[in-house]
């Protein structure tokens, strides 16, 4: 940057392993099955690969592709590519070719690194230079010889033990790009730089409170906002990654206790899969888990206590390097009952230690009243804020209209300050003129003993353009009338917010990260008419 | 910096206090005595403190002089004096009225604030603008007629509540300038920046684990490198600072249980205080202790220990924002007796998490060998590096040379790359050619149970050049013949290293900061003599 560089160093996730081969280097750093690698070996490999990419063409500032699970490779990718004056494109691993394909192409990867077991996912014409085929004896996959190219051991040989500068030039530089689910029209791909990548890492350390006897378990993908940056924090504070090829609840539970493992990030979604599970019992210690995607409703909060473990709530989007929000604990909530605490902590709160600052505004950029009441749009901004969208100006510009990134998430924001989502503005439901928060009429069904997980979306009415809709998962062994299921809930939320019709069914649509797919429950029930309009 | 400002800010300490009022607005910020300030509050008064020093004419980039104690007006300075654009010039407090006056115009501060209990030190021709009182009742001292100029009411009444932005144009302005304590020569001023300061205090919360219940007990003055930056740091993730005027033992103890501290900060001096106070007693909790300034004995270690304090031992300089390196502990020192722990615990360590990387170097800029035996000069660089001394090119250049902040400071480096410091340079006694550290020869004191402080340092000696002497306090009750302590540590070290003389002393001379002056002792033993020619 053009600065005396004895007092100005660059600020770069890279630095992070730098430190940990330096510091930590006979410690362990990556655990997965038998495997173990120190920070030592982590920093090496990640050496060994950068040479390989570059001398496989891969130059300053191109994009290399990974469609792995949470395997060792996938998190070594974190800092091998970027070592290489690359950028890294991680992949949603639950994406259909076609998806691929597109984001192959958008992003114009020059190399493609693929698991065994996800060939079926690559596209046939996948437009890249190269495929490398990483194959791991746990999946039991072998590569299909369609996709071609070259074994992740080919491409290693291909490297040196040279060792890189664990730096950049410019800190504004791309590290990664990260594509939007886009649950409609195509996925977005978001930049990020290594400054928003360093300073959301240390806002992880402090939120989620790792230390250097942190044993992080990987739950949420690392494709997914690069784990919340948590692939570079738990690097930063010297922790032990434990990975997971895929998540399940038995070997969740394994790993809890084998491995004593001290944190853990998912959605709800996934603390549900963990909490039901048979082998659930209170952990001898306290792990901390760092929940986003939905709001955790007080009965998920309640469970994860009974475990053990410690709730920290945060809240963000793919534009924002995960979590940008944290829903952080004032003193005077341990004084209150655990229901009373339980709808407090599930609001997203303010923004981390790094953000600039979370708002809640109308259309023209005014802030709405803190009465907990007037919905508006939550927008953001800062280093934690991506630099735009990969080749998209025009989405880039709209999406920072008013010098603020909008998030398409509509919520109120309390007295105390903190804001507390009401929905995606897809997800609200507009009947007879009022608008129907989803999520509250959730957390009604939610709170029936008999409930396990619960989906509520708009679907047509004559009368009143449509009308709430509830999709119901039991618990195994518990049993209710959709009947009673109702009384229960016009006991908590106002007559119009209750639905008119529970289905109860066997699980929801997810999507890979474990967020409810609700417009795949809206488009069973809309069939082809028309979307409806919002209003 | 010209950037798009949408996802790009600059990192400043003002945004924690802004995110501290907004995010923990009723909660207890700082205490003093019977004053208690919620965050609200501590930012309405740096906002009137701002608003008043810039209606008193202070200019963006001037610069505005505080000598107070550890009282709330000098943890507000932290924020209000940047917040009004200026450079906050924090004065040692032990310094004689002509050293201050050096200060006051070397920096050319344009206002000083003084405490009145310190209206003895403030110099008859300041030099300065305009003079500001404060008048710390609990100190009972009176306002000095000779001082003159307007109290702090005055000053206060010159504000308003009219909000400022938490921010600055560029993060490379300076946010502070240290002055030395300079032990020879005049005090240089080193230049802190807001980005510096900003990633400083991330790290000290990410070592000393601040969380947001942390209630910090201000033992180290503010007026040293900021307090480590902890002003910023403890105020960043929302703790409670208890303010502490003197260090006094029994003051420390009642703060410790009534106030129920978490953290302190302190030199092992400090530390001797508090572990040898007739009301010492084991604690119900955990403290965290963060001490540097010299390596704290291993006898300090263990008295800490029983007294249930977790000691964290980091090393750094006033032109390092206060900590750089950190001692991080390892998995297996834990299965490690408890004197070989202390002596790995007693090393400097490594670079914090921000930091660059420290290197021990040999005149030519090479690193030493990591044998843990030859020594070198400790060298460090990056974003927690001062900007260079305050108009004083010459001497920045000096300092800088090889691209890298010469800390004047000798050490070693051992096999898994910690550093360890034998002395400073000038501290160091080289006695028929070989070089004796006066840390080594202390600890082998200090082991001894009737010794409570000890200190080295080199004296004449016809043959020799120079020989080790000792300085010894004695713990209170205790007695012991020099012969007896002699043998002691002969069993310990090698014989040329075994001092030629004791003297039992009732007290050391000591800093602010509670570093013993070995300069003193020196300088009462060589008399009028030529300072000895460093080897």
């Amino acid at each position: 940057m053009g600065i005396d560089d004895t007092w100005f160093t660059p600020l770069t996730p890279l630095a992070f392993l730098e430190r940990g081969a330096e510091v930590f280097g006979d410690k362990e750093a990556i655990v997965y099955g038998e495997r173990r690698l120190t920070y030592r070996e982590f920093a090496a490999e990640a050496t060994r690969v950068a040479n390989a990419l570059r001398a496989s063409g891969v130059e300053p500032g191109d994009r290399v592709a990974y469609l792995l699970p949470n395997i060792p490779e996938m998190l070594v990718a974190h800092f091998a590519v970027p070592l290489a004056g690359a950028v890294l494109v991680a992949v949603n691993t639950r994406l259909a070719p076609a998806e691929i394909k597109h984001i192959l192409a958008h992003s114009g990867a020059k190399v493609l690194v693929a698991d065994a077991g996800l060939h079926a996912s690559v596209p046939s014409d996948s437009g890249v230079g190269e495929i490398v085929t990483v194959t791991d004896p746990a999946s039991g996959a072998s590569p299909d010889p369609r996709v071609g190219g070259i074994s992740y051991d080919d491409l290693l040989a291909r490297g040196s033990d040279e060792p890189l500068p664990w730096t950049v030039a410019d800190e504004r530089g791309t590290i990664s790009i990260n594509y939007t689910s886009g649950t409609t029209g195509q996925p977005k791909g978001v930049l990020y730089h290594h400054r928003g990548a360093y300073l959301n890492s240390l806002a992880e350390i402090v939120h989620s409170r790792h230390t250097t006897e942190s044993r992080y378990l990987w739950t949420l993908p690392m494709f997914h906002c690069n784990g919340w940056c948590t692939t570079w924090a738990v690097t930063a504070i010297g922790g032990t990654h434990v990975c997971l090829r895929a998540v399940d609840a038995a070997e969740i539970w394994r790993l809890l206790e084998a491995e004593r493992i001290t944190h853990l990030n998912g959605a709800p979604t996934v603390l549900v899969t963990i909490a039901g599970h048979d082998g659930a019992h209170p952990l001898d210690r306290e792990v901390l888990v760092t929940t986003a995607g939905a709001p955790p409703s007080p009965t998920v909060i309640k469970r994860m206590a009974a475990l053990g473990a410690k709730l920290v709530h945060v809240y963000g989007l793919t534009e924002t390097y995960g979590p940008y929000t944290v829903c952080e604990a004032q003193d005077g909530w341990t004084a209150l009952d655990v229901d009373a605490r339980s709808r407090l902590q599930a609001r997203q709160g303010v923004g981390m230690i790094v953000s600039d600052g979370v708002r809640v505004v109308d259309d023209e950029m005014r802030d709405v009243p803190r009465d907990g009441a007037t919905m508006g749009e939550v927008v953001m901004r800062g280093n934690n804020v991506m630099a735009g969208y990969f080749a998209d100006p025009e989405a880039t510009e709209k999406a920072f209209r008013g010098g603020w990134f909008h998030s398409g998430d509509l919520g109120v924001r309390h007295p105390d300050g903190y804001i507390e989502l009401r929905d995606r503005a897809k997800d609200i439901i507009v009947s007879g003129g009022e608008n129907i928060s989803t999520i509250e009429v959730e957390a009604a069904l939610d709170s029936h003993p008999a409930v396990l997980e619960v989906a509520v979306v708009g679907v047509p009415d004559e009368k009143w353009g449509e009308r709430p809709k509830a999709f119901v998962v039991l618990r195994p062994g518990r049993s209710v009338e959709a009947e009673e299921l109702l009384d229960h809930v016009r006991e908590r939320i106002a007559r119009y917010k209750v639905p008119n019709a529970v289905d109860f069914v066997g699980e929801l649509p997810k999507t890979s990260t474990g967020k409810i797919q609700k417009f795949q429950l809206r488009e069973r029930e809309w069939g082809d008419r028309n979307s409806r309009v919002q209003g």
